[in-house]
């Protein structure tokens, strides 16, 4: 059965996710709980470490809402990794301060992959029981959306050991082995599915699959090795939990040019990089009042953020006025957009420039709606 | 009137820029003279710098010529790089050993920016000079290319003062004051020019424009800020030298969205990166025998180097094969492939993997004409 939860009191992200009418743009920010704000600075402080901090149901809760007190966001997003899957195939995640992601052991080697199975998912309980309990503190003001790293996205990690300028050590196993890099990646999608149905059942009311590096792969390589592998996540994942829809959001970052083959997937929403103009999406993929389409999630560049607000206003309103007016027939679905920024914000947002983007996109976007 | 040169002996390169056919499709490669050759590491150990390197006009000479010692590469580029244009302007470019570049003046206030002039040609004489050598010691080999930075790439490294992940500091200018920005533009563009036609009149037979980070840009703001820029070179670049047409290549990398904008661009080639499927990108730019269009220049992943050999080959085809045949008709223009890299070599790439490569392009590409 799982968990029982307050009834949803701000529906607005999990209708457009649907395709449906809604009064204004829902909006919500990737790594919108991190280290631009103060008050998690704060906490992370307490835990001693990212990974402390992940970790710690109290904390993650504590971080998960601490944006919504901010600002009138229209969705929360569980706080914690997109690697902790291949940490707990046991290759030892780390975050040395100031620096990005590090695992203690790669795969790159056959002896390597041989040893890589799905994980227990005893061994990431830390974040079912955060999502239960992020979920309950929500208390129904907002969704809760949970998310993963990508197949792809998680075995360039587990290749190059951590971040990569040029991915040369995961594309010369791909490019030599490709045999291998099939088999890592068949583990790894088998793994997110579970991980992401586990999410579910704890209480997550959207997922989403951040295929962060898809974007740096070949035309051909990216439908063999990120495409492929994303489809054989969606395809395990549940459709609904406790009587109640659950939509699947990806997101390749620098995947713009893959658009209409990733309209084939088997999800709701397809999440934008600032690259793409919205329009030519809502075009190509957004379909029509009435017919099949997916809902576009992004894009605005989050440097904008560091312009001051009246030029962060204007930049809101094209990103708005880029997909144009979203459908408003109450009877039907059609086109619709959730505002996000394209990648995460920044550590060096001012927070104040954040209540600005916001507010813009609440603003506009329902002027945008009365003004046809 | 500038020097007097030998007459050219393999022009299948020129003759692909303008979209004419040949028996085979020519290659070169982007950064073909650097690290991974052990013999340029030994020129360079003895010029002391990267810079040293590049400021001697013997040296810069000796390095150039060093792949095609090795390889039978369809065109030379000439040796240098994508920032002595800003340097000229007074920023002092320097590379610390195993870093990228750094300037010691940055661009980022109003002040700074009023500063800012076409630089005296005189500063970047060591590089015409370059250019008139190399030509020399080609004796017609291959024609010889000349490339400067585009506006926006060289205003990139002015703002950060050297490379970025995330282009904060030169897109919260942006931003912020958009009037600032070009304004650096303008002087940049002017600047590059000037630069181009110089290395024209010193003897390069064509010129490219690297917009290495206009990929980074948002949609609205890369024809605002990259595009519209790189147009205002080309429209002041020499359309000949001596009664010669100098052919001109624009590569934006990460530009692949925008590709029929820039089909509109003033030039003959478009370079693209690896993302890009060749075939959807000569539909849509590459035009018909008989009609315009521009010829294509890519674009395969430079970490498919790091396969074996077997591998290379059928990566090497793929590409190929994605272009299609070329048009053959020797009577008129036609849509036409120059191989590169999709980006520069990787100085990792072991040298016998180059040869590999270099070889299957002219086997196959010459197979690919004789099957139809």
């Amino acid at each position: 059965m799982g968990p029982m939860f307050a009834p949803l009191q701000n529906d607005t992200f999990l209708r457009a996710c649907w395709r449906q009418a809604t009064d204004h743009t829902p909006v919500w920010l990737m790594r919108q709980a991190g280290r631009y704000l103060p008050e998690y600075c704060a906490t992370r402080a307490k835990a001693g470490s990212f990974m402390g901090l992940a970790t710690n149901v109290d904390y993650a809760t504590e971080v998960t809402l601490q944006p919504l007190d901010r600002y009138p966001l229209d969705a929360a997003i569980l706080f914690s990794d997109i690697l902790t899957v291949p940490d707990a195939m046991g290759l030892g995640l780390s975050f040395a301060q100031g620096e990005g992601p590090k695992f203690a052991k790669v795969v790159r080697d056959e002896a390597a992959v041989a040893e890589l199975a799905v994980p227990d998912m005893d061994k990431l309980r830390y974040v079912f029981d955060a999502v239960t309990s992020i979920r309950r503190a929500l208390n129904g003001r907002v969704p809760l959306i949970g998310f993963s790293g990508s197949p792809w996205t998680l075995a360039c990690y587990m290749v190059e050991g951590g971040g990569s300028d040029d991915y040369r050590l995961v594309k010369s196993l791909m490019y030599s082995r490709p045999d291998l890099m099939h088999r890592i990646l068949a583990v790894n999608a088998d793994a997110v599915a579970l991980y992401l149905n586990t999410q579910i059942e704890a209480g997550a009311q959207a997922v989403m699959v951040f295929d962060s590096w898809g974007g740096v792969l070949a035309d051909g390589a990216f439908q063999e090795f990120s495409l492929a592998y994303t489809a054989r996540v969606l395809a395990q994942l549940k459709r609904e939990h406790a009587g109640v829809k659950i939509p699947r959001i990806v997101f390749t970052k620098g995947g713009g040019l893959w658009l209409k083959e990733m309209a084939t997937l088997d999800c709701e929403v397809l999440g934008l990089d600032w690259t793409v103009n919205l329009g030519h999406a809502r075009a190509l993929v957004g379909g029509q009042t009435g017919g099949q389409g997916k809902a576009l999630q992004g894009n605005i560049d989050p440097n904008v953020l560091f312009a001051p607000p009246a030029q962060i206003e204007l930049q809101v309103k094209r990103v708005l006025d880029s997909f144009g007016v979203p459908h408003t027939d109450a009877t039907q679905s059609g086109p619709t957009h959730i505002f996000n920024l394209g990648h995460g914000i920044s550590q060096f947002t001012p927070p104040e420039h954040v209540k600005a983007l916001v507010e813009a996109v609440h603003t506009h976007s329902k002027a945008l709606r009365y003004k046809r």
